[in-house]
Parts: structure tokens; C-alpha cells; sequence
């Protein structure tokens, strides 16, 4: 017999009656019920009950058992009375007596209980990341998580895409976000850096003549910590693809995500009806340009309604170049408690407040507008404007007015909240969208022109365009939404080496800055490049959103903390002396 | 239709005679017969041969494309004659007859050709890689590296394994070789570092209750670089289990490596016996841990010949304690010629030389021992020799003396020299044995104790053996050889505390260093550890062995040159001053 098991803790049924076996695993609980003892012994597959009476030679020991202490058993497998079967485990129809017992691994006091469901906080947690580990929920999130990344694999494997490696100490990809730097012993004073994505390599390997290709793939960014970010290494699903157009990657996309979501969504609804939404239309609408689609409210351009009316705010507002008013529709929101709380969280959200109008039944049971703004407005004006919102009784209506750049975040955020708060929001459902036509170029605060995404995405219109308006220029880049995260990013990129020395251009680069610091990709695309395309997609938001999760903390398996410590380990540490003096590196003092 | 293409350039068959057609691809060559174009159009999935004449509209487009140029063409599918079918192209019972041509992406003049076999220097070909990866044999190759990990990471699911990444920015992992070091911008004078295999991480996911697990893991080492070890970072099939012992392991592995090799041996045999040969026993016969058993050859202990024997080389030499005397024979290799040819490779590995004896037929047609040692030694003597060695006329025999740690490892290599020029080596075949029972400790060159491989196996014997002679003790430690190369690496983990201690202490490490350099491990240690083991496969190596590639930047999509630099993409590369400036580090000049 096998030195630790015969059995797996979550393997014996009532099959196994009368043998004899050997289990090994953690002692979860031990009940004692006068004289008899119940351990629940616990492996990575389930739970087993074991049993001992002062008979069994094992008694003396398990009577002594600390909690996660690791123990071998041997024992006979019994079938429970019928009013002891537990059907919620798998084991449920047995019990194990113990005949004999070994500890394999002893434990000191815990300082954080795996049994039971009380929460800690999450520095201990993270210091003793091990036994958190054992606990269910975080045990099953990262079975979830191993899940689903083996099901993408398979997934793109299937739709004919190979995975391929790329590198880890590599040069700067500049995306936006700071690298890590790793400094060259060979080569002193010169630094690699860890990818913050595989964008120029995976662009490589199109060139390089392979067709479809993908990655789960590590990246790294040097950023400040955020709940839903990992503070060091994260990981995408990273997919690039040869001969291809916008639509082309939608297609091959949207089978593998809606996929994985009908596999894993744990009974959600997925809704295959994947809109194309154009961002300039998504910002208006919905204040964002990932927005959660489960909410039903569509915001509206009122501007026409208020200009020159009797409500002065916005009749003045209006007056100035560039200033819209937009409303925020809240079916069942009609009351002015409802009304005045939104106000107070535009407040909150550092705005002077938001204006409102609701509809309710007046004395005489027929419905009135009510709030200073309606009666500002006037009741033709008042009647348009919910006519125009197809709002009635019972029903608010919220105003936002001034630059859509200074109110529009404000306003995608109260939507969320509106719709949250009036129970719009159909949790239970997974909405997508594809994000489409991001401006190429936007001006910077100190005037300039710079790329307002990704800087290797081609123009739409080509060269042809970018001798036009740089404002004007769409990029063929994309995004898709699902209930209110961005979920992928992605672009058909510029593979001609003219059109990109142009974009780079107008955001201020020369050409001989382009060469520096992309100068593998150009020289490359020198040499025929196809048409590619792709985009990539976060692992670990989509894991956070399958299983329900706030932080991604509860879905990857030894993350660091906040302050991007990796409080187990005690990383990052002190270097040796000798480590510094090998690469030639002095780290100056704090006042330096 | 498809803006670039309705098929690939490897899917067009007969049947699609007569079809119109749109393809995309690389100019892969052209061929000019006389008025009528033939050019061979490539893409990741086959080659398409596609004609123009003078009448076809895309003719003077063709006409002057030079290689490797993309272009996009339409036409018409057309069977080609039966005496110019190309039955080795999928592709090859058709052609198409283009009616209309895109340029996709122009190509510059090649400084190294895709079409054709020629030879380029290695510098050439990582500078222009992505040319380089169009040619066919390094396509292959990384083609077959990718099947390769697919196939490993089903076989390991579908073996009960889970794939879990373990981080890659992290504390220092002590495998001996030099970490990378990534200087920390939040915590400015701390660096993490990157993993030169994720063996604590392993460890600690067996203690937070994971059973089986598994990764394609990165790995990091910053060690000087040799044609077959990547100079920064590398792939293992990392693998660790709970409640198992070394046979356990083994029962587990076998079937992934060995179907792994009958899945991508390309026709060559697959050797299902794996024998376990003690690490000194494996010293002995074949002068190395990692055996090239598809040698017969094996080394014998002859000492006993020697003792007092004519020939006073070696009776002398024999007098000195820890000498031995060893026999490698050498079947067919009976002549002076090739006698003297082996005692000049061990001339040139730095002995003095190798004595011999072979058997020829003497003039009388009688079998004769000749060579300077068969005189010293004398008939009866060398008789017993060739008896005991099972050898024959035509045969012949090699000597080395001395201590076996100072030629040992050249009488390996000679043992591989002899069974190659004799041609014993079968090629045609894969075979594994595992070496087992590795020392646990080794003395220094200075007289200490040290470990002699991983200070996280458990010694063989337990605490008991501890207590006794260090160097007596064996680890459950192993290695997996397969035809000359060490593939996996491995043990049963030492998971006690107090066994642990005591091993690092008779390797001159106190509690406080143990603590402070594996304070994580040993701390989950403490709180219920399993018994478990596991091994790490390297990746590079075994996709060498399939693709029978000597030198691992023929098996890697981006690697690294010999010097650690990335030739493509410029790296490693000079730091901005803001960048030094974030991490507070200042690099030294080169006198410091």
C-alpha cells in the first residue's frame, strides 16, 4: 500500500464499505462527543469523517490534535446511520473508523483559522498566505482561476491560434506605464526592463509569418497600487493576428470570451448581442467608455430644451462655446427624497449638485412636475423635455450641464449609482460591448497633440487623414465593456513604416526619436509586414468578475500587498554589498 | 469577401478548380519563364504557386516585386498539368492565375534570405530574427516548441495536475546561481528578485492544501551563458505533489515524458524501461549522473589486475589510498590506429594519457593481447582481464588511475568518444534512466561540508542519519537522464522544521540565517506541512532533444545573444536620470 492514502478525502462512498483504508490530510475540526471522537480530515478533494473510540489503538493521539495538524490514518470505512448522512459532502454516506494514526506534519497555534468563515485582516492573511489558502472560498477562487485560464488555452488552440513565449528581460516596451528595471551584471550601468506588455514582440511574430497567435502572458508596470490592479505582475491573455480587419478580430474573439463566460458564469445569463459603440456615442450616453450595459438608463443631450429658458444656470451655461446639458432619466426615481439624495452624492463627487425634475400625482391626481427647475423651465419646456425622455409618473429626471470633460465622469458615475440605487441593474447578467473609434490623438493639457491611446494603432483613413485635423482622426483601436470594466483593449495596427513615422509626428516625436525607441519594430516592418491586428485581455479581471470578487487580492494566489510587499516572502529586501558591487550600482541616501 | 483572403496559402486543393480566390501572403520567390510569372506565395500555413501572363492586369505589378514582399492577389484556381503536380505541397495539384494585386507591405533589400538554406552568421540572423523565423527549419522548431508545452500542460491536466502561476517579482530564491535583481521605486535601496525556479512557491502550495501542481514556469539566472542555457530566462515543467514518496514521482512523470517523446520522437524509439541507478553507481559505470545509455558501454573496477602487477604505473599509484584503477571497454575497437586515437583525446582532455590493450589475431591465426600493458601485466593477468570484461579478438580495452574525482568526468567523455567511433550509439532512439540517491552533502575544497545539490530534499534516514556521518547520508533526491543530458531534476522535500535545521547546521548555517534567508518556507512548516515532492523538467533542453538542435537559440522565438544582449530589440540599454533618480540608485565608473 501507497505510504500516505489508499483514498483521496473525497473519494469514498458508500461503495467502499467494509475495506480497509489509508487517508492522509489536515485535521479540520475535531468534535468529541463524550468518549467518541469526529475529525473532519480535509484534502484538496474533500472531507472525510473519521471516527475513534478509547478501543482504537489511535484514540490517545487524535484526542490531542491541534487544528491543521497533517495526519496519515489507517481504518475501516463504515456507512453512516441514514440520519447522519451529510449530503452536502461527497463523503457524506461514509465514516472512517481509525485503527492507527501518524502526524506527518505538527502545527504550532494558528494565527488565522481555516475552519469557519470569520474574516481577518488582510495583512494576516497575506503573512501566512498558506493557511488563508486552505480556506474555501480562496481555495476555490484559485482553482476558478486555473480553470479558466486552461479553458482559454484550449479555447484559442481550438480557433487555431498557438501560444508562444515571449521574453521577460527584454527592453523597454514603452505602453504608457514605468517599467521595472533589471540591472545588466555583463553589462554594468545598462539596465533590461521587464515588458509591460508583448505589443512590439507579438507585432514581431506577425512579421516573423506566424499567423494567429497568443499568450497567457505576464506583464509588469511599475504603478501605485489599486484595488483592482496587481501592483507588479499581472497577466493577459494576449492575441495578435495576421491578415485581418477590426471585424475579423470580433469574430474570432467573441465565440472564446462569451465561451468562457457561459462556462464559468456560474449560471449568469451571457448576452450574445455584442453592440458596436462608438466612443464619442459611449461617452454621451453613458458618461464612460466602459459601461455596464445591465443598466437601462441612456443619457440625453437636453442642451436645445435649456437654451435661452427660464432657468438661468444653464441658459448662461449654455451661452458658452462647448457647453452642453445632459440629462440622466430615472424610471421609479420620482420622489424628492430620491431626487435630493443624488444631489448629495454629485456634491460628493465635487460637483455643485445636480439639478432635477420629477413627476408625481398632484392633489387632483393628475401628474405634476415637480423641483425648481421645472418650474424654472415652465411646463411646455417640462412637458418637452419628458416626452423627449419618454419618462411619466413616478419617474426623475437628473441635469448635468457645463464641458462634457469637467461633468462626464461625474455623470457616468451617477448613472451607476441612479440605476443601482432604483434597482435597475439585473445583476445576474453579463453585458458586453465593443468600444469602437477612439480618437487617434487628443490635446494635452498644455496645449499639445498627443496619442490619446495606443500609439501603434493605424488611423482610420490612413496617411490620407493624418494630413487632415489630428482631432478628427479615428484609430482602429477597441475596447470591450462588460458590465462596467474594460475587459480587453486591442487596435488594428499600423504595419507601414511611412504612416507611423507620420503619426509619431504630429505627437511630437521625429523620426529619429521613433527609431530609438522603437527601433526593432520599424526596422521590421522594412522588410514585409502583414496587416495585423489583435488585442488583450485581463486574466485576472475576468477572473474577479466570475467569481464575484471586489479585489484581486481573492484571485491570485501569493499576491503583494498595497504597498507592493510581498509580506511571506519579505520581498523586496536589502541587496548584499557584493550584489551591488557586481553591478556596479550605489543606492544614495534618502536626501540625495 | 474577406478583405485580405478567402484561404491560406496551404488550403487550396483540386477541388477548388475553377473557384475565384483571393490570397495573401509572402513573395517567397519569383520565377520569370518567359512572359509567364511564376511566383511561390507564402504564408504560416503553406505555398500557394500563383502565375500571371502578360494579359493579367496584376502582371506588371508582379514583375517587379522583390522577395519577402506582402502582397494581396485574386484569381482564379486552376489544375495544373499532371506532369507538373507537386505532391510535396498540400497545395500542389493547383495553381492560381492572379487577375489583381495588392502591395500589403513592401520590402527593402534582404540582409538575409528567407528562400533557400544558406548558412548566415548568428549575429545577422538575431539581429533580423524576424526574417529569420521565416525560414522553414527555425518556423518548425518553434512550431514544435509550442506543441510541445500543449501537449505537456494536457498530459499534466489530464493527469490531476493544476497549473498555477507563482509570482514573478519576488524575494530571492536560493538555487544556487546569481538572482536578477529588480531595484524597487516604492521602497527606494530594496530590490526584488526574479526566480531562478519557483521551488518555494511550490513548497508553499503544497502547505496551503494544493495537491498536484504544475507550471510552465519562467525561470531566471543571471549566469554566464553556454550554448545550451539561455542567459537570462528559461522555461521548466515545474511539478510538486503531496503525500508521495520518490516512487510516487516517478509513477506520475513517465507517462507525460515518455508519451511526450513517442508524440514528437519523430519515428525514434522510445525506451519504456527507465532504470534507477544509484548516483555512485552511475559515477562508476558511466563516469557522469546523466548516462548516455544508448552507449553499452559501461566502465569496471580492474584494481584488483593492477595490485602489484608488472605494470608499475598503476601498482604504484594503487598504493595511495582512494585510488582505483578503471576498465572502459571498447568492442570492435581492437586496433593500434584507433588505440592511439583515443589516447590522444584523453591527451587533449589534460591526462596524460590513456593506456590500453587490444586483442588481434597473431600469426598463427591464435587471439594475441597487444599494447605496452600486456606485456608489463603479463598472459595470465591480462587473460583474466579480457574474461572478466567479456571481450574478444577485435576487441579492445582503456585504463585510467588515480582518484576517480580527478578522471572521472573524462573518462565519461571517453566512454561517449569510443562508443560513438565505434558506433555503438544507436541514434534512433530515446533513453532514460533515473539516477537516484544523490549525496545529501559533499566537502569543499576547503574542508567544509556542504550541500552537495538541494538543501530542500529530505535525507534519506531522517533525523537518525543526520546525527551521523554527513557524508554518508544520501538525499531523495534524483535526476532524470535521457541520452547523455540531465532532463528533470528532483526530490522528496524535506518538510520538517527540526530535520531542517539540523540539516542546514551541518552546512554551517545557523537558525537565525536559515530563518532570515527561508523565513517563509519554514514558517509554513510550522503549521501543518505534508509530506511531498516533485521535479522540474527543463523545456529548452527537451525541445532540443526533439528538434535535434545543438544549440538552444534554435528552439527560443526572441533569445538572447552569447553576451546577454538582445540584438533586435537593444538591450540591455542606458537608464534615463529620472529613471535612476525614482529607484535612488547611481551607477559607478568602471574604476570604482
Amino acid at each position: 500500500m501507497n505510504a500516505y492514502r489508499s483514498h483521496t478525502c473525497g473519494q469514498l462512498t458508500a461503495a467502499d464499505a467494509g475495506n480497509t483504508v489509508r487517508l492522509s490530510g489536515w485535521v479540520h475540526r475535531v468534535r468529541d462527543h463524550g468518549g467518541v471522537l469526529f475529525i473532519d480530515l480535509r484534502d484538496h478533494y474533500g472531507i472525510t469523517q473519521v471516527i475513534a473510540d478509547s478501543d482504537s489503538p489511535a484514540f490517545s493521539t487524535l484526542e490531542k490534535l491541534r487544528a491543521e495538524t497533517v495526519i496519515r490514518i489507517d481504518g475501516k470505512v463504515k456507512l453512516r446511520d441514514a440520519s447522519l448522512v451529510n449530503p452536502k459532502l461527497s463523503t457524506g454516506e461514509i465514516e472512517v473508523y481509525a485503527t492507527d494514526v501518524e502526524v506527518l506534519g505538527a502545527s504550532d497555534d494558528l494565527p488565522l483559522p481555516v475552519f469557519g468563515d470569520q474574516d481577518y485582516p488582510e495583512e494576516t492573511r497575506l503573512a501566512y498566505r498558506f493557511l488563508d489558502l486552505r480556506r474555501e472560498s480562496l481555495h476555490n477562487n484559485i482553482m476558478l482561476r486555473s480553470r479558466v485560464i486552461k479553458w482559454l488555452r484550449d479555447a484559442m488552440w481550438d480557433a487555431g491560434f498557438t501560444e508562444f513565449q515571449t521574453p521577460i528581460i527584454t527592453a523597454s516596451s514603452p505602453e504608457g506605464a514605468r517599467d521595472f528595471l533589471v540591472p545588466s551584471r555583463l553589462h554594468p550601468g545598462k539596465f533590461y526592463a521587464l515588458p509591460q506588455a508583448p505589443q512590439q514582440f507579438k507585432q514581431l511574430i506577425m512579421v516573423a509569418g506566424f499567423d494567429r497567435y497568443f499568450q497567457i502572458a505576464p506583464c509588469f508596470r511599475d504603478e501605485d497600487p489599486r484595488a483592482d490592479r496587481s501592483p507588479t505582475d499581472f497577466y493577459q491573455l494576449d492575441v495578435e493576428m495576421s491578415f485581418v480587419e477590426q471585424k475579423d478580430v470580433f469574430a474570432a474573439v467573441q465565440p472564446v470570451i462569451q465561451g468562457l463566460f457561459e462556462t464559468f458564469g456560474n449560471g449568469r445569463r451571457v448576452d450574445s448581442n455584442w453592440p458596436l459603440i462608438p466612443y464619442v456615442e459611449s461617452l454621451k450616453k453613458y458618461g464612460t467608455d466602459k459601461p455596464d450595459l445591465r443598466n437601462p438608463i441612456e443619457m440625453v443631450d437636453v442642451s436645445e430644451h435649456f437654451r435661452g429658458s427660464g432657468f438661468g444656470i444653464f441658459a448662461k451655461l449654455l451661452e458658452q462655446e462647448g457647453t452642453e446639458v445632459r440629462a440622466i432619466p430615472a424610471p421609479t426615481g420620482g420622489s424628492r427624497k430620491f431626487a435630493d439624495r443624488m444631489n448629495a452624492f454629485a456634491q460628493q463627487q465635487g460637483l455643485p449638485g445636480m439639478g432635477y425634475i420629477f413627476w408625481r400625482k398632484d392633489d387632483a391626481g393628475a401628474t405634476e412636475a415637480a423641483g425648481p427647475i421645472a418650474k424654472a423651465l415652465g411646463p411646455e419646456k417640462t412637458e418637452a423635455i419628458r416626452a423627449a425622455l419618454n419618462l411619466k409618473e413616478g419617474d426623475a429626471v437628473f441635469f448635468l450641464g457645463g464641458k462634457p470633460s469637467d461633468f462626464e465622469a461625474v455623470a457616468g458615475r451617477a448613472r451607476t449609482e441612479i440605476g443601482r440605487e432604483l434597482g435597475l441593474i439585473d445583476e445576474n447578467q453579463f453585458k458586453f460591448a465593443w468600444i469602437v473609434d477612439f480618437p487617434m490623438y487628443e490635446k494635452t493639457d498644455d496645449g499639445r497633440i498627443d496619442f490619446s491611446h495606443n500609439p501603434f494603432s493605424m488611423p482610420q483613413g490612413g496617411m490620407e487623414a493624418l494630413n487632415g485635423d489630428p482631432l478628427k482622426v479615428h484609430a482602429y483601436q477597441y475596447d470591450l465593456a462588460c458590465n462596467g470594466y474594460e475587459l480587453i483593449s486591442g487596435g488594428i495596427r499600423n504595419h507601414t513604416p511611412e504612416i507611423m513615422f507620420k503619426a509619431f509626428e504630429i505627437a511630437g516625436y521625429g523620426r529619429d526619436e521613433v527609431e530609438k525607441r522603437f527601433g526593432g519594430m520599424v526596422k521590421a516592418f522594412r522588410y514585409g509586414a502583414p496587416p495585423h491586428g489583435g488585442c488583450a485581455a485581463g486574466i485576472d479581471r475576468i477572473v474577479m468578475l466570475l467569481a464575484d470578487e471586489q479585489n484581486i487580492r481573492e484571485v491570485i494566489m501569493f499576491p503583494m500587498n498595497q504597498r507592493a510587499e510581498d509580506l511571506m516572502m519579505g520581498a523586496p529586501s536589502e541587496p548584499t554589498n557584493e550584489q551591488l558591487r557586481e553591478l556596479r550600482l550605489r543606492v544614495l541616501p534618502k536626501d540625495a
